[in-house]
């Protein structure tokens, strides 16, 4: 008996948009590893609460914290890397002793998701198997209700990370983009909408699929609150019948 | 009671990767409808074979041959508005009756899905909800287990149909790039990528989740054959640990 690795996308939230094949997955996964910060439950692992199999082992991987460390200095680097290898040892112990190990993934896995440091270690040697999982993107603007894209408009998705000039070329450059990662860098991203003229079609939604989300058209949205998971959509279809 | 519509995303193309809350929602609609060409079974219907309501209603809705006619043009654009018209009222029709309409969709309804003409025209005057799917990106980069995107990566989804020039400055301008609608744009594809040094990054996906699919990196494909939903993959994450 062989050990065997499955990245599992968890989807956008709303357990009910896991997948047929992630339910199965799950219900039939030796362990079930999934990050976490310490003293947290990631959405990950709460969306699948009640579908894992009895007697399952569960693996969590808690991200050391960081918080100190400026970002993308080298302490920082080491720090993750590190936490990365020892994640992937941890996972490798497992599939050694002939397990199945589900990794669970918020969305999908190999769309920004951090199961992606386990997959490039692990799968080249041992079998290994990616459960697509619906993106936060598509659970956001499903709940909207928002068409995005169509015919040959292009999408760009970025990073709310970037730097103003750099949202407001790219925004400029695209008739629809999705702008990742909001939280703290709503009031940048606010304004590179307002100077590209597209805050007016720029639409706010909150823990997408979740309990207590919020959809709003952003120019409405009173404060700059926001947490980290939360998107903001820019719809393209200009041409629209 | 009254009528209501769905917008029910199938995914890729393999039938697990439907969500629970599709399987659900298929097994409760009044009638399921579908695009198709005439004469043939689309990818969404056959994708859900053997999950509707005994007795439900199948609405077939076929596309007009418009092959003859040259796209983008008057005629094309007219042919094609008064199909998604008569469609709407299709399903109006069932609506006004009291039904629940289950409109399929490949992938994930409102990226690039023909149901977007029909939610413009009936979510403002019907209940409406729709249901995202895995759309067929990210099945295909699943199935190859290739790692997209991460961290603060941009990706662009570009349609194949853009021209070279274009093709070539905005595969330049972005780390990370899903070409959909491949088909015969292949070869300007291929040179595209070939000229902006990233033809031995790029990966082909065909048929992807599905029976008989092809996956290989775009440097090793002999030809220029493919369907038209083939799909080439240029991953981010440059800087891989």
């Amino acid at each position: 008996m062989s050990g065997r690795l499955i990245g599992l996308g968890t989807g956008p939230g709303d357990p009910e948009l896991l997948t047929v094949k992630a339910v199965k997955a799950l219900a039939a996964a030796d362990v079930v590893a999934h990050f976490a910060k310490a003293g947290r439950v990631g959405n990950a692992r709460a969306t699948v609460e009640g579908l894992l199999r009895p007697g399952a082992v569960e693996l969590p991987l808690l991200y050391p914290v960081t918080t100190e460390l400026p970002w993308q200095g080298e302490d920082y680097g080491a720090a993750l890397a590190g936490f990365f290898a020892a994640a992937a040892a941890a996972v490798e112990g497992h599939l050694a002793a002939g397990r199945t190990v589900a990794v669970l993934s918020e969305g999908d896995p190999l769309f920004y998701g951090s199961y992606m440091h386990l997959h490039v270690r692990l799968a080249p040697r041992w079998p290994a198997e990616v459960i697509p999982g619906i993106t936060a993107m598509s659970g956001c603007w499903s709940q909207a209700g928002l068409p995005l894209v169509q015919g040959d408009d292009v999408l760009t998705v970025l990073p709310g990370t970037l730097g103003e000039p750099e949202l407001m070329r790219r925004l400029l450059d695209s008739p629809a983009s999705v702008i990742m990662k909001v939280g703290r860098n709503l009031p940048r991203i606010r304004r590179a909408l307002a100077a590209t003229g597209k805050l007016d079609r720029a639409v706010y939604v909150e823990r997408g699929t979740m309990a207590r989300t919020v959809t709003t058209p952003l120019a409405a949205k009173p404060d700059d609150l926001a947490p980290y998971f939360s998107i903001v959509l820019v719809p393209g279809w200009e041409g629209r019948p």
